[in-house]
């Protein structure tokens, strides 16, 4: 099989095992439904991913690349200032939670499925992925001067992880209001 | 059958499911398990709940009541002064989040396992279950003399929900108390 083409049928899986994983649940979908999502064979999942559970890490890993993207491009489309870069994070959050798409965050969802399950390879991908957002707001924290960085990032990941998770069960997304102001207070406070 | 026994039977079924429900996700348990686990038959099961789905929402009913008596228990044991209401809570969380029973928030691992199902019942049992936490938050902002208790209260349940959901993934409980610091703090701001 020439390399291109197989690039594009591991993504094609990706993208089916992406849109099946997150919308139903990563242990409420199977094979049979990706490899009919995608149009290929079972035998074709296999010969890229050697089981399910090789399959659900390579999408954690692929919504890792796409979440950060989408997370840093709509901070930074606001400008220079962290102030107007939590705000348009939160802004975009919000479009994000209204949308017909939102069913939480992948990251939790996927912890949640897999809490019975210590050592699966995708909760590693998953922690991963909140370590690099986290040292993208410390970064954020550092830039905006403020005294405690480390301590500030971690309330901004706890402030957006807890968004998400409130909005998905109260079907609020005024939580995420009052989550940006909660964040600007924290960024702003030296403490 | 008499209405005592019925009753403690009803209890066996629901502590049964609570235990495999939490442990391994409402989505992955069947009622064979539960039957088993309670040590009753399937019949006996459908006696008391007429479906799983049923007794999924029975179950979160059961860990609304839990739960919050646990939570406002945690506070209440340090006292009046609000500020060690939420240290004493925090204390509480993050013992639990340090032991192995911990898997996360049980109404937001089911709002993310019925995320494909809306009307689902239990649903309404999650939404109904935080916002008597909230409104419990809203009491305790108003105990503190916050300017904006209602404002307060949503961000102290985003705080909790963000600091179980980032501990889920990430398995570092520091998280609840970077949770805590930004909440002593949105509580003496008077913003």
């Amino acid at each position: 099989m020439p390399r291109g083409t197989a690039d594009n049928t591991r993504n094609r899986i990706l993208k089916a095992a992406d849109r099946l994983f997150y919308q139903n649940g990563i242990s409420q979908v199977s094979i049979d439904q990706i490899a009919e999502q995608a149009g290929v064979t079972k035998k074709t999942i296999y010969y890229h991913f050697d089981a399910k559970d090789t399959l659900i890490a390579a999408y954690l890993q692929y919504r890792d690349d796409t979440t950060l993207h989408w997370l840093i491009a709509q901070a930074e489309a606001a400008g220079d200032n962290t102030d107007d870069q939590i705000n348009a994070l939160f802004a975009g959050l919000t479009g994000w939670a209204q949308s017909s798409a939102f069913e939480g965050c992948p990251f939790a969802r996927a912890a949640s499925d897999l809490a019975h399950r210590p050592g699966h390879p995708a909760l590693a991908v998953g922690a991963a992925h909140k370590k690099k957002h986290l040292d993208w707001l410390i970064d954020l924290a550092q830039r905006a001067e403020n005294a405690e960085p480390d301590l500030v990032g971690k309330q901004l990941l706890v402030l957006i992880d807890g968004a998400i998770a409130t909005t998905l069960v109260t079907t609020d997304p005024t939580y995420f209001d009052a989550a940006r102001r909660a964040a600007l207070l924290l960024l702003g406070a030296s403490q």
